[in-house]
């Protein structure tokens, strides 16, 4: 099943697609796909109530904006250089440590929504990854085993980032290149960690349909459940977080291609999870 | 004014602590003391109910938890080396870009609670901060002067550190010793900006009731209204949401003082803006 969310953005409302490919509302359950509402065994509660049949069919749905598939998170918790290849790209080595970094909750945007350049921004760039969301409390824990129940599902995310602001020289915080508006788009959809194999998924990029990046999430230095177990040693991470894994070569801090411009088209998938598609604009001017 | 929140957590209840030590509910108010109050023009409104004698007053508040004095921030974003003293104990020049980290909202405790060490923690340090609430959304601010309209009030913090988890070298990002659970007190208050000047207060903290840090906000090198316009063009600022501004000199990773053990009872204070009082205890026992 493919997890929504439907409507303007604020308003969105839960939603499941079916492989029929028709969809339903999940307004019946829940009034939205959050840390609540995961933790609670909420998709064992979809999959009861479409086997029940007991869920209102939704019909227009074309017409509806596509919302990010998980409410807005509590943390957003990111993962550098986690594909050989774009450490390499990067300039680094992989790292013997991993490296996590942070993304502020109101970066997260629609996959279709359109995305703003920052004003004075020249080298805003692109990073398919797998998302993972986070469906119960993870506090040190004990094992990647024990992690593996902490996994709601999986989403395509975008993590846009400023190269300039991100790589500033010494004692350089990624944080100002990782925490701009509209910075996190994500889904279309949440697939439930139960009906795919996160660790064995294709993902791919394009800009104004040529093609950037194009790996696999079997490349993960650390897969899925490993990130989880070891975040957890040094934050509480809570239903509804959502951890990007990190990104695959073929971005432009590779100096291979150009970064982005306004009136550029960003196209990002993880195979199984759904593809991304953003228009790009300047901040501050019409979108 | 204080504005304050008590009660247990996630039960805590908005008041407010007058100069003649009275207390008062805010509750008819608001229900919390959160970005949507301070938005909507809160800290006038519990002016104008005081004026008004139209709040209830509270008794039997020596019983109750002091919790936080804001509700859980979307973003706890914090500023690295912003006291050249502190720079230079730490092995850096300041910096000549501000250093920005973000810290998850649910490091946020309460200014008397029990603080754990993480189970393998050697290295924790205490931070004693001045904390800016953000009232007014800040995106693209033109202008410092602008910012300043942004800021509701200011908050005594404790950004408390791992520093082996903080400082790991290469690519080290400085996320994991900075989101440990509980490590970021706030309070015990919450004084709006127009009743205290930000800009010129003193800052101390204690171990075991010994000095160790000792300086005031006159000292930092980039001062709030200079921090919201900056942290604004990088990311958006929401009403409710927290930036610790930095710490002074006289810090564990000086190499002059032990870092905390369990047992240990860590003060901070901004004068004006209160003490808060910490028990350390190693997570996992008991507290």
């Amino acid at each position: 099943m493919k997890i929504m969310r439907l409507g303007e953005k604020g308003k969105e409302q839960p939603a499941v697609m079916v492989p029929s490919g028709r969809y339903y509302s999940l307004l019946p359950l829940t009034p939205d796909v959050d840390g609540e509402f995961l933790a609670s065994g909420g998709v064992d509660k979809v999959r009861h109530a479409l086997e029940a049949g007991s869920l209102p069919e939704l019909e227009g749905v074309a017409a509806l904006r596509v919302g990010p598939p998980i409410a807005r998170p509590g943390s957003v918790v990111g993962i550098g250089m986690n594909y050989a290849a774009h450490a390499a790209e990067s300039g680094s080595a992989p790292p013997e440590i991993p490296v996590v970094f942070l993304k502020p909750g109101n970066t997260v945007a629609g996959p279709f929504d359109a995305a703003p350049i920052p004003p004075n921004s020249s080298r805003y760039d692109w990073e398919v990854e797998l998302g993972i969301v986070i469906g119960r409390e993870a506090s040190y824990l004990e094992s990647p085993s024990q992690a593996e129940d902490c996994i709601a599902g999986y989403v395509t995310a975008n993590d846009l980032s400023e190269r300039e602001y991100q790589l500033p020289g010494a004692a350089g915080q990624w944080t100002k290149g990782k925490s701009l508006p509209g910075s996190t788009p994500l889904g279309p959809w949440l697939v439930p960690a139960g009906e795919i194999d996160g660790g064995n998924l294709p993902l791919r990029s394009w800009v104004n349909g040529e093609p950037r990046q194009d790996s696999c999430t079997s490349e993960l230095i650390l897969d899925a459940a490993t990130l989880v177990h070891h975040c957890s040693q040094y934050m509480r991470l809570e239903p509804g977080d959502v951890i990007l894994t990190g990104t695959p070569e073929g971005v432009a801090l590779s100096g291979r291609f150009p970064y982005l411009q306004p009136g550029d088209v960003v196209e990002v998938e993880v195979v199984g999870l759904g593809r991304q598609r953003l228009g790009l604009f300047r901040a501050g001017e019409s979108g």
